[in-house]
């Protein structure tokens, strides 16, 4: 198996425009490994989680961001930290994502990283984010962990990263994951 | 100060109209102490968290659900436990009431309760919520800690509880959160 | 390869000699799958964790323990909740075994159970030590969860299993577990 | 009443003698507002908890620990992170200090900072150690929280800090706690 065949979804846990985890997941899609590639998810439409209305049916719009998780080779999670824990949209995302038997992260390789203003990068979002993944049976990548604090200062205006660091953390992750994900595959007899 | 002063705000973090957590939040409001007594917040018109609406201005949903909590003596959060953590649509209501230096759980004595169908009941949601309500600074009551499992055992299709030990679990709660948030309105020099 | 092969280390979370997670570890050993086989880990002589002791070399009882958690195909932990965490010596063991680039958990499978005397069985500290053993990169088993709630009705006082329930709980655990021992085994080329 | 009064107790969470939290703690000590004093808790000889051993009775340097627990104003808190969490020792000192219905930390004001050698500066460790403050019921400060990463470059080989951001941090904590500790004092009716 050539690691061409990787194809890897992004979430991004900001809906903001500017995001800096959206520029992040995009520095992580520019230093994938040769073949591993990066789309990512829009997921702006998925309306709020209520048991009333999965009861008429998935809406259409949770149908389809359920299609993509279920399609891609892995999954990578780029978020905030909002009030000490996950954004509640990326949340509820993921609360409509994990209905039902036939849920798409079932066994699906999933890497997290975190950009935020302050010192610690996130570091408080990571750890809930990784027991709501228990939840699903996903396989998350334990390291190298991926921290960008004080974010602002690290990437451009226009979502560049300028900081040589971050980018040699970001390049790390993605190398270790390109192999977590590999192997996953071959456990599973792909 | 008269206890029948105090005015508590309940929050669902359920949006489901049959919710075992709006059951359990209701039976709160019967069983308070003489003069303790609860409103429901409604919030199912909140929007989505995004920080470029945000710059524009708090929307009106979000403006009013956080008029209600600063006008109320203390909070009350009875909540369902998705994926091991707070629901999505309940963080996202929490995301918009934390923004702004005048954000409205400043001091603000908070009751958590959980309700699950599971037998933990939602043993893992609480302590996500007392991290997030850390950020905002608000008061959380201590004990005693309230989780209903099996809770729809524990409820009539009406959600009349016909569980005599949740019933009493649950008053001594009640009883437990009026001492405290009398307590902090003498502190605050009320 | 056959299962008869698997040699797993049990854990006990607490140093009392009529522990409720002793018998429920020994219960996981009675049920497990033919060929998977329990050893307890006696772990009790293992000093207070001090950087200043471990720059002088680890001593002998912690060699001992790295030794065992090395030559083992898995490991059971076994625990109760104290204080809605680990318990002190407990993770006093692992901070010992997490030391050095060496540390013997780095891709061990590992499944935990708990017990305790409450109705939730031990809920907060099953994913604090999750947590612990994503710092050294051990491999847990994510389902099926085992919770033993009101344990003291569910032992006898020489610490045999009482409760069908419970018994199938167990045994459904470790059939899960010796399937991804093997599997591991599988994907390191074992 | 004058601050003078107030008696903090400093647990240092790391048995190393040149302990980067000690020097933290000793900070901490240096800063407080005038008449707030400390004194540090020597509980080296503290035994591993066993609930065997504690039903022949409290040992002489549990109850020693306790009683200075019982007697100081408040209790600070400064301790490492070991493998994502509170360190084991320390956690067994709590899992004593814990025990019984006249635990010594019920209604305490505490508060909690960390130092560690990486960037985070023991962001995971905090939130576990809130957590089990719950559980004794001790009165935790929230803000500020002090993180103190890559403390080994802010502190002298002697334990001096040479970090002006770090003392003002840790200043800027004991003004609020000193206020927090006369305001919980003024609660109880003291």
């Amino acid at each position: 198996m050539k690691p061409a065949s990787l194809k890897v979804l992004g979430i991004c846990g900001s809906l903001r425009a500017a995001s800096l985890n959206r520029a992040a997941m995009q520095l992580a899609g520019q230093v994938m490994p040769q073949g591993m590639t990066l789309q990512s998810l829009e997921w702006a439409d998925v309306p709020p989680f209520n048991a009333d209305v999965l009861a008429a049916g998935l809406p259409a719009a949770v149908q389809a961001a359920r299609d993509k998780v279920r399609q891609a080779d892995a999954v990578l999670i780029a978020t905030p930290e909002y009030n000490f824990s996950v954004p509640g949209m990326l949340k509820n995302l993921l609360d409509w994502l994990s209905r039902g038997d036939d849920q798409p992260f079932n066994g699906k390789p999933v890497a997290i990283l975190s950009a935020a203003a302050g010192p610690l990068g996130g570091a408080r979002v990571q750890y809930d984010l990784r027991r709501i993944m228990l939840f699903v049976n996903a396989e998350v990548l334990v390291k190298p962990e991926v921290f960008i604090g004080h974010a602002q200062t690290k990437f451009s205006s226009s979502g560049e990263c300028t900081d040589e660091p971050t980018r040699a953390f970001v390049t790390s992750q993605m190398q270790s994951f390109a192999a977590f994900v590999q192997t996953r595959r071959r456990l599973q007899g792909a």
